[in-house]
């Protein structure tokens, strides 16, 4: 049993607490499920930005790897603050009256300050979960980072300090009195699904789709 | 034919230049097609904050709806630098190298500042944009905002004022030396669907699912 997250300034709601948790596991298990996240940084001018990029976790700390030259991976390991957003969208959700049409969603924005990887061992493990998140049982599957390619990349970490998990699911929350109207009300729920993997076309002859891809579909 | 975003720091690529596009009809496309985006904003202390919104938009306009005491909706409307990222997943791209894989996707970065409408038909009309693209044709088919709600409903509006929209397709990008490996690689590709529509279980006996929401099916 591991003790929730704090609330803060940063993450406690300032409304629909009911849809707010600060327990770790939830938190994680979103986390993990995520293709992808959202990550957000401030340069020094008080520009924002929000990049799009891939990550894994162990524990506390995600990883991210990128070019030496990427923005990103340099302001994720600059040790500013930095919030990493993670979303799933299951439905949308139409009500009765225009003012409760909203989504189904799993959220987590997690906060927290990072710093570039320096040891190699650590580097090359960062390395493999991260391929391994991406397609679990890949890593022994391909050409794992010869000394180039693992000096061309930089994998930078990012220490969970908080993090929330909002949620909202269900049937619309419209209004005692709208509830006999004559509008049909409900979710229209979403998902991402996999297709057929396209093998490239330069693969050689007589190459079939290996067990860990086809797990994926 | 409109003129492309201009090219500034902010969005100037470091890498990969030929993933990035600056016209704004592809721009906008993704932006319209996409049900939710990201938007960032800083708080005066440093800290980003990244949290995923509906949203509409209207040429170089981005709307957005939310009670009067959100804290996105005052940040937008702050005139704070936002930054507001729509992300497709179109793939997972397993390449012979653990250093090629990567994920298909559109993304679009746009920048800009925003500010509160306060003009009631402005506000409405908005309001009518954000439920058409959330659910095309719902507008007529629900109950429509009451004095009370459009007074408790703060909306925010965003002016773009650079964007760019990054893609990856295709096959993996293996060098030259691994493509006689024996590893497979290709691409998963992604979508999300929707799934039959639920409804509310408070629906009135007999009301069947009407055609502008079957059509998103």
């Amino acid at each position: 049993m591991s003790c929730p997250f704090a609330k803060t300034d940063r993450t406690q709601p300032n409304r629909s607490p009911k849809r707010v948790s600060f327990e770790r596991e939830p938190v994680f298990a979103v986390i993990d499920e995520a293709p992808i996240c959202h990550v957000g940084f401030t340069l020094p001018n008080g520009q924002p930005f929000v990049i799009p990029t891939i990550h894994a976790r162990v524990d506390h700390l995600l990883y991210f790897h990128g070019s030496t030259q990427s923005r990103l991976l340099m302001a994720i390991a600059s040790g500013n603050p930095i919030c990493c957003t993670f979303t799933f969208l299951d439905g949308i959700v139409a009500a009765r009256s225009a003012m409760h049409h909203s989504m189904n969603y799993r959220s987590v924005v997690a906060f927290g300050t990072g710093y570039l990887l320096e040891d190699e061992a650590e580097r090359q493990e960062a390395f493999r979960l991260t391929v391994e998140k991406l397609i679990p049982g890949r890593w022994e599957n391909c050409r794992q980072p010869n000394e180039a390619e693992a000096k061309a990349t930089a994998i930078a970490a990012l220490r969970i300090e908080e993090a929330t998990l909002k949620v909202r699911s269900g049937p619309p929350s419209d209004i005692a009195s709208d509830m006999d109207s004559a509008h049909w009300a409900g979710v229209l729920p979403m998902q991402t699904v996999y297709g057929a993997p396209i093998p490239d076309p330069q693969l050689p002859n007589g190459l079939s789709v290996p067990p860990h891809i086809q797990a994926l579909v």
